[in-house]
């Protein structure tokens, strides 16, 4: 570990909450379409859309809202009253004017590794909104680099690198997604901390089995990290 | 002139074909919503929409479709079938697909300039779709630095100079909107060549006269910078 200079986090449950609002969301969703099927019928039917649209529409909650609108459409078979419209725009407004909230111990991390480390946001997700959110965040000072990915995929990080310069053995990812956050850096040859969030979307879970690496760690909480560095 | 290095251009209607797309996307949302007034009254409470949300929602095309049905909405009172919603999504999809259409000079003058500088997209819109317009161009590989900006305020392009660790006075930047692209360029030290367009959308256009400064030059074809570097 003596290599690592520097430490990448994902933002969005690594950093701040989000996806607990994304499911609250999905909740007054499926309350807003329950003549038109159970929640979890709506909830399936709308991973699906969502699933098909994401090539196209990427991350984020702009691209989650316009999936909502379509899906409210199909579900209802073109039935769906206006003002359930309104109220899709309305949670989506309100998701993106959402208050932040760290982690718990996030910013005694940042704060202790700032000086010895050159520290890096690597996430997904609209680009104006996680500005926004860094904003928010207080935290924006310490950020030496802050990526904004549209996918995190091997070839995405090894692009990050290249840019920044930084051999993969110098860098370290820090996130709550085994699948986004943590296997494409090891599969360049960069280390990897796992800190699994209690709240994990659909399309991050696929996979079954943690990583056998020495650069990969598991652990149960941000704090961990400064035992580890 | 002698001192630049870096020569940065914007992409939307500087180096390809967009504004085009959104007005004939315009025309047609128009069309489908004839029953609730003229083309012009919907298209300025449409552009008043956008301005509404434009702090939160970001520049690009999932943002514009989500005012388009926002606004959709409210000049019909709540009354707007479910079919136009369908439409206007349809719509949205059909800009995210459309094909790309460089502008004549373009490959040329970024050929030629290619070895010389360093050239560098820099633009505001919707990160993947902009990533997505950039590999569909065969560009890509000419160009050292790509940057999505959530915006292009002097601020915005002091951070992507200091970032890439570049003076203004080694920087120009080339683009077809003087509010955007060329102002505030000029403003932190920088040289801006502009680039008329035919189709300016009505929120780049707020500025009356041309800048006086020896920084400054208004070009009729990007292939004059090929004359002016």
């Amino acid at each position: 570990m003596n290599d690592i200079k520097y430490v990448a986090f994902d933002a969005d449950d690594t950093l701040w909450v989000n996806e607990p609002y994304f499911r609250d969301t999905e909740d007054q969703y499926c309350e807003l379409l329950k003549e038109y099927g159970t929640p979890k019928e709506i909830s399936e039917a709308l991973f699906k859309t969502e699933m098909n649209n994401l090539a196209l529409y990427g991350y984020g909650i702009k691209s989650f809202t316009l999936s909502m609108i379509e899906n409210a459409l199909r579900v209802s078979e073109g039935k769906v009253p206006q003002e359930v419209i309104s109220g899709i725009l309305a949670l989506s407004k309100k998701m993106l004017n959402e208050k932040l909230v760290l982690l718990e111990g996030v910013a005694e991390v940042v704060e202790s590794l700032f000086g010895s480390y050159h520290l890096i946001v690597a996430t997904k997700g609209d680009l104006l909104d996680q500005e926004r959110k860094l904003k928010k965040s207080g935290l924006e000072k310490y950020f030496h680099h802050v990526e904004i990915m549209s996918e995190k995929k091997p070839e995405d990080y090894q692009k990050l690198l290249n840019h920044l310069d930084i051999k993969p053995s110098r860098f370290l990812m820090i996130g709550n997604s085994l699948k986004s956050d943590i296997l494409p850096v090891l599969e360049i040859g960069g280390y990897g901390f796992h800190i699994p969030f209690h709240t994990t979307w659909q399309h991050e879970k696929n996979v079954d089995k943690l990583p056998d690496s020495e650069k990969f760690k598991e652990l149960s909480t941000i704090k961990d990290v400064l035992d580890e560095l």
